[in-house]
């Protein structure tokens, strides 16, 4: 099980200084796919100023990593569009490209292997350097393929991939309220970057959008600065831009049966390359905070169901109580208003269905009447979007009392592979 | 002087636990305006996940904090235009407002004394609440007033402050190459909130928004996420999205006499009020990295006059050897090219005249080819933009080899007024 590593910062190892030790805790210890490791806190506790991690994630396994993985602290996300002329062959060799290059770069190595600064003077260098002297900070790469890498344009095939497309990558359907922005949807790929160091996610989204020149271009992008989901016990529950926690009640890596059940597709699901991955689906919602900031507390804590100090349902209890939705307020009604975010959301309103959520926060500067441009950008990985982001997402649109103060800007789906064999690359199977 | 406290987290403390503990420190020990304080580790040293660190800086003094106090790894800044039926007994109770919370949040406290999540049922809480499980993570608040503030606007000075303005606090001039933004430009007031976690900055910078609702609004921000200087001489030297060591040869705090002399307004200057403060530069340069990173390393280097790796000067050495000029090379010229940024920026090219530079790595999403928004947001303070930042971005903006690397988007100019006095408010003096 994936231990929480946002430790303390070991910063005065340099990226190539702290190789050598982690290579060595990498050999001694098991490692799952995902599967976090903490180095030595003691050899690591070496004086310096700076910030991130000395959190290694293994990049090979079953899994990919930066699902299950403790949340980051940060994220950079970007969707890719790959170039008009870009077929099969060269597809692969991209996706082979990235392999190696996300292998290097987890493990707190330099894209290219000879880096930023000793290569020949004549020629660029294949890593762009800001993260040369920056701890690995928990780096996860997570890669996925959208639907339009599957599709047919014009009656062509391009890439021969048509016939594989799993049919839980589905196309969202459009969600009342939905107010898309046309350049913040789709993509053909998209790698999500996980870091406690948002240079380091900066630096790996920079340097696979800087290998993929030629052959695939940033469609969107997003930095998100603080995360606002636990995915361990042992991570303290975050708060969103309104104020309240978010995720308590998010499936969390210690509940094995529900990630086997509910984030991995299985091999039988239909899409056999598919056997051990997931699926992405990013949304970005905007929240009007402004208007939020000048309701009252109450009325806050009734749309949301849960009291802003504690993150307790409204039915009593502390912040783990499982809410009971039955519960009679003084007035006759209910404690939890049947319209509030945590009664709509929950599984027992979904026929079971659990997502494992791993969004964040963001502000993208303000707009002209000096609003911030603040929102949650909302990653959710699943095992079918049917029957769990789409059915949820539908009860969600119709009726939560938060909807009030969010708009959905963005929005895309993407099939997560499994993770890559050593020595073989990011969804190998969609190819074999 | 300022210690280094960029340490590491202790998230297991909330804000309001932290109190009690920063309360005793502050009683305890002798603080200097913009003076860290290192709280005890080992009492801070507790579990738990979360990022941030426990520094707590004083807010009132001699100076503001955020100037010589050790760069914090994240930036949110925001300029705010007044509104327009704003009075000079409004702008007077604006900033007596922005104190009191300024003070509060900057010791880890609510915005507010009731808080988010303790106020009354039936009123909007005094504070957003998404810090309010973060530790102080060294948050500073620095404000300042723009040459608009002063100005009068069709022949009437509303604020009564006209006379009252500065020398110092000049309009920039229109440097070549400047292509400026109006929306990224100017503003009647700043507040730059640094921090080692961004969403205590983003607490911060919103609940100062909040409060100034009807009074002042933003009229541009920025959030940083990586340092790209050194203030003190016990943090590592950063990198900026060229890759290079940024801020090497930076004013540092403990360069009392260069700090005495170049970084605060001095009561003789001219405009007394102004004594122990400083004036502020904020340039919002876009780099064109895609096109920097297909350049020749050693082409990267003569444009910095630096090593790659080490940061060292051409001329030999290491990271802090000074740079020699003169030193000539195998081929008859000078090792350091006479256009590179090391030469043109250095005091011995600038009559002495050196920055005190706290500046910030963005990325604001990509644009429309793919390209990530990217640049470095650039804050320097001074005791004489006259004497110092003009001169120097003068022959930098006319000579330097870094220009075609660079856009300069956004500009604006602020004069930081002292410390606030407790029981007294920020810019006080402006009013006496």
């Amino acid at each position: 099980m994936a231990e929480d590593t946002n430790e303390s910062a070991a910063p005065g190892l340099s990226r190539r200084g702290l190789l050598g030790l982690a290579g060595a805790t990498l050999g001694a210890g098991m490692l799952g796919a995902g599967a976090g490791i903490a180095l030595d806190r003691t050899v690591l506790a070496t004086a310096g100023a700076g910030s991130g991690s000395a959190a290694v994630y293994a990049f090979h396994g079953d899994h990919q990593a930066g699902i299950t993985t403790a949340a980051q602290d940060r994220l950079h996300f970007a969707a890719f569009d790959t170039a008009p002329d870009l077929d099969r062959a060269g597809l692969i060799e991209l996706l082979k490209d990235w392999t190696v290059a996300a292998a290097r770069m987890t493990q707190g190595e330099s894209a290219g292997a000879a880096g930023p600064a000793s290569g020949p003077l004549d020629a660029p260098p294949d890593d762009t350097g800001e993260a040369l002297d920056l701890p690995p900070a928990g780096l996860t790469l997570t890669f996925g393929f959208g639907p339009t890498l599957f599709r047919t344009g014009d009656g062509v095939d391009r890439f021969g991939l048509a016939s594989r497309r799993p049919a839980a990558l589905v196309e969202l359907p459009h969600f009342p309220g939905d107010a898309l922005v046309e350049s913040l949807t789709g993509g053909d790929l998209c790698v999500q970057a996980c870091s406690d160091d948002p240079q380091v996610a900066v630096h790996a989204i920079r340097n696979l959008s800087r290998i993929a020149f030629g052959r695939a271009s940033i469609r969107w992008s997003q930095l998100g600065f603080g995360r606002t989901s636990a995915t361990t016990r042992a991570q303290v529950t975050p708060r969103n831009l309104f104020g309240f926690k978010d995720g308590t009640a998010n499936i969390k890596a210690e509940d094995t049966t529900v990630v086997r059940d509910q984030v991995w597709a299985a091999e039988s699901d239909g899409a056999a390359w598919m056997g051990g991955g997931s699926y992405l689906v990013a949304r970005k919602i905007r929240m009007v905070i402004e208007t939020w900031d000048r309701q009252q507390l109450g009325e806050q804590q009734r749309i949301i169901g849960r009291d802003k100090g504690e993150g307790a349902p409204l039915s009593g209890g502390t912040e783990f109580t499982e809410p009971n939705f039955l519960a009679v307020a003084p007035d006759g009604g209910t404690k939890i208003d049947p319209d509030s975010h945590v009664r709509l959301a929950h599984p027992s309103t979904n026929n079971g269905a659990q997502l494992l959520r791993r969004g964040y926060n963001f502000v993208d500067g303000n707009d002209e009447l000096g609003r911030l441009n603040a929102g949650l950008f909302f990653i959710a990985f699943q095992r079918d979007p049917r029957k769990q982001f789409i059915p949820i997402q539908q009860r969600l649109a119709r009726s939560d009392a938060m909807n009030e103060y969010l708009k959905h800007v963005g929005s895309a789906i993407f099939a997560v592979p499994p993770g890559a064999r050593p020595g073989s690359y990011l969804g190998a199977g969609l190819f074999a």
